[in-house]
């Protein structure tokens, strides 16, 4: 038995064997070979492996995600019997004498070449799509495994270089256990994903794809960062009992599910939930969110090739807003660039791209994709209680132009007779060190602030979140931090605004009594954290957490401040 | 005549022809070739050519700038004559038929692919200098000119894309009247290097190396950041006024040169300069320098193949404190990382640069190369008035622990003997919103802060400085970046400590008012601007300056702000 260290990324226990989802080696020798009748015949196999691969997954696909992304695997099915595409492959291995592998390989890559360079969308699609197929007939030819997440059919816990969106969009919850990756930190993505869909999470162990093997079996302790690598039996009964009390515990905590969430002493705080879409809404509700304290639109623009229409974002804010039945809905505009790029806006790459063109600062300029959002915002208005928020604002003058353009748009919509709420409250995202700073100027002017610790973190003491070299700086107890979100809830309240937060921090157990101390009005944060930290405030003492507060705002370092939070 | 608008980077107007300082077009297509006799020939021709070459530019390079450098293109001619690298080219145009291009590039890729993967330091050196002896030998088969900034011997105005520390390292400053570049922005190296030479400067012209032709006629406004390619002659005589205006008012300043800084009422400041090098020394003292507030220690880690020894370093900072006579010396500990790279150091590649792993983070892992540092500087403390400083300092521990480093050292090298002063000021960089915002906590343990502007706004408005695109948002006059400044200050002065600044806004005469009124105690900026600077206070009544900027303190955008300094 071994284990690895990581960071603990969303809490729970999974027990359960490794599912390796690491690229293949798909390289090889350029060879001659002899007889090209027999290469040929070698080819024609590995072409109808792959044919009855793809016509499982995409009957797969059919059944769990839906036609709209079933018909990506019938396009590769296309392909693979695409004539103009084989019949190269084969002359070449005759008339050059070279091995099936090398045929494929090179016929394929000018294809791709040649679509790429195209101008159309649906030609660079093609593009994507042949390289997809190559791969797949190409580790036929190697014998080696080519990984298909969306075939598990037994539970797992997945291991990993990282996961990406898009990865773990095509995971099967029902049977995916856990996860362990070798990169990334609390804020990544993978991490973030798995507090929302409650899979228990490891990530930044470094090592994981290396030395875990298919098929052995692990524990992953998401409470504790570790993943225990074919544990003793002993090991096991021990988690097992851990798991047991664990989802006693959450039983306990279901029973608050339509309680207020008041402190000890009385005094109330709204907890929200962070979501990516509207599918996400179910568990915001069964865990007894009182509002949505931000709805991510990104993925709506994400794993696609145009912007979304607007009709196709109106249905999905209307979907959200009607589903809360009148709870706030904070929707933060579009929040791109940086570490999520959509591939169809063809953004150059930047040096910095954290320090970059993201976000209000691209809306800004692209205001044609702006104003869309906008308008499918407005139009939904009336379906709910929702709130705007604008990401990444550095300055007055973006808040004002923002505004403005909002305010165009709904001028235009109520002009050709559309229904528009009157009650639209419009607020940004504090997450620039500028903002937090000045934030009684943007009192005035804005109607809420959401503290974005994530960033605001990061930017405050210039440690990329997600470089392991610096991590150690990502300290969301410094009090500097703590001073900035101070001068927000002050700055807000002094002009009878509200201050939320969505950032991790907010549903972190040992930022909760600080945060309740410092004053803040609406905590957002994993649907999955609620339950937990609603039963946490119920047994804190407000006037007890102010003490606390005020004494940490006067305190020199993190640790200093996690240990008088430790000691309550 | 027609003219390109890009940012003004270093005052003052130069009149000279163009030079293209433009990497040539050496790409080639292969070819066959009919008579390989005649292509050896051509080859050898191309060979000799590069020798005579060659042997002018070390010739050059031994007069101007010493044995060191020249050694580098004696090295170069060795390669030239080396036969195991001509005699497999010549074979191979003989048996393969192919040009002589062809051959060199692809024997001499070869050689620089296997030098590159030996582990051997020596070896991978090698792999450059075969790197630059084929570009040169190419250029002559291609009949393209290479450039050769270093044989520039008429005065010329540098066109290029961007300037590389290299690059202007090897400028000729006689020759060299100004420059224009494609990219860049007010602080980035070509355009801090411009103004430590008084070289006026554009950069971020876009296009220049687009539109301007080597022997255009050009006009380099660096106040207003214009180009004017060919003017017409009335324009040459009104910028010809404009220059010797300039020099009148030049002369005007020099008069100050050894008076005080202070202001109308009697305050006094420090002006310091910001200094690379010992060489720089000479110019401080020249414009009347009050100290040196920035001693930038990278530039004797740069451009070599190795950390530079204790003793190297111990002559340089000797040198400078005994320049100074006695003067305040600010020395900076090594600020490496993020745009600076050092090759041997092997750092690996990061997503976000600016906000990775370098100075004290990196110092602090590497310490052997800090005690080094640490080492030199403690033994030239007795030569001097030396005050140490740490670089992007973020937490109150990175503070602590380069301290007890230093003191460690101190220790060492007093049981050793050594004589090491006991008035060793140790400060800090403030660069980092988390410690402008923490520094009443840092000024009861630090002896000094030096607010480095520069990367404080890029970190508090989130927006990379280096990146045009967000360039928008480097704004210095933003009220949250007074507000900090102002935080570091009072901090400072509540402990009796002293607060500097050493970021180009120090030397900004729009900045200047307001941190005179925020009471900044010592300005340290391009020795160039000191005079300028003095003149300009000696002007400015600070109780005037006080209510100008406890104003600007309480405004909303930096616009504001700019219209009441323009306004004094």
């Amino acid at each position: 038995m071994s284990f690895l260290n990581g960071i603990a990324a969303s809490s729970g226990i999974a027990i359960a064997k490794a599912y390796r989802l690491v690229e293949p080696d798909l390289s090889f020798e350029k060879k001659n070979i002899k007889d090209s009748t027999e290469e040929i015949a070698r080819f024609q196999s590995a072409l109808s492996a792959s044919k009855s691969e793809l016509e499982v997954i995409r009957d797969n696909a059919l059944k769990k995600l839906g036609a709209d992304k079933a018909a990506i695997f019938d396009a590769h099915l296309l392909v693979l019997s695409d004539p103009e595409l084989i019949h190269p492959i084969e002359d070449k291995i005759k008339n050059e004498q070279v091995s099936a592998e090398y045929a494929l390989k090179e016929t394929a890559d000018m294809f791709v070449m040649m679509f790429e360079q195209m101008e159309n969308e649906y030609m660079k699609e093609r593009a994507a799509d042949i390289r997809d197929v190559t791969k797949r007939v190409l580790s036929h030819l190697l014998g080696v495994q080519i990984v298909n997440p969306s075939l598990i059919a037994e539970e797992v816990i997945i291991i990993a270089e990282d996961l990406t969106p898009s990865d773990t969009a095509q995971l099967n919850r029902q049977f995916v256990k856990g996860f362990a990756t070798d990169i990334g930190g609390r804020t990544s993505h993978s991490a973030i994903m798995a507090r929302s869909l409650e899979i228990p999470a490891v990530v930044g162990t470094k090592e994981s794809t290396k030395v875990i093997q298919n098929g052995d079996l692990l524990i992953v302790d998401g409470l504790k960062g570790l993943v225990h690598i074919n544990p003793t039996p002993e090991a096991v009964v021990e988690y097992e009992k851990e798991l047991r009390n664990h989802e006693i515990q959450k039983t306990e905590w279901a029973k608050l599910i339509h309680e207020k969430s008041f402190t000890a002493d009385q005094s109330f705080v709204e907890l929200a939930a962070n979501i990516g879409t509207p599918n996400d809404l179910e568990g915001v509700i069964n865990n007894g969110g009182e509002g949505i304290g931000l709805y991510r639109t990104e993925f709506l623009y994400m794993g696609r090739s145009q912007l979304p229409t607007e009709e196709e974002q109106f249905e999905s804010y209307k979907s959200v807003l009607e589903g809360m039945s009148g709870k706030p809905v904070v929707v933060r505009t579009l929040d791109i660039g940086g570490d999520k790029k959509l591939p169809y806006l063809n953004l150059p790459e930047e040096l910095n791209p954290f320090l970059g063109f993201r976000a209000i600062r691209l809306c800004l300029e692209q205001q044609d994709m702006f104003r869309t959002q906008l308008r499918a915002l407005l139009r939904a208005s009336s379906y709910g209680n929702l709130k705007i928020m604008f990401p990444m604002i550095a300055t007055l003058e973006e808040f004002r132009e923002g505004k403005s353009i909002l305010e165009e748009e709904k001028q235009k919509l109520v002009s050709e007779g559309e229904k528009v709420s009157d009650h639209i409250e419009v607020g940004i995202m504090v997450e620039i060190p500028s903002t937090a700073v000045l934030a009684d100027q943007f009192a005035k002017e804005v109607d809420f602030f959401s503290i974005g610790t994530n960033d605001l973190i990061q930017y405050t003491m210039a440690a990329d979140r997600m470089n392991e070299r610096v991590s150690y700086l990502y300290q969301p107890y410094n009090p500097s931090i703590l001073r900035l979100i101070k001068m927000v809830i002050d700055a807000a309240h002094q002009e009878g605004k509200w201050a939320g937060m969505c950032g991790e921090m907010a549903g972190d157990e040992m930022a909760i009594p600080l945060l309740l101390g410092l004053g803040l009005d609406e905590f957002s944060m994993s649907a999955t954290s609620i339950l937990k930290a609603r039963s946490q405030i119920r047994n804190l003492n407000k006037k007890e957490m102010e003490k606390l507060a005020a004494d940490a705002l006067k305190m020199k370092t993190a640790d200093e401040v996690l240990r008088a939070v430790k000691k309550i």
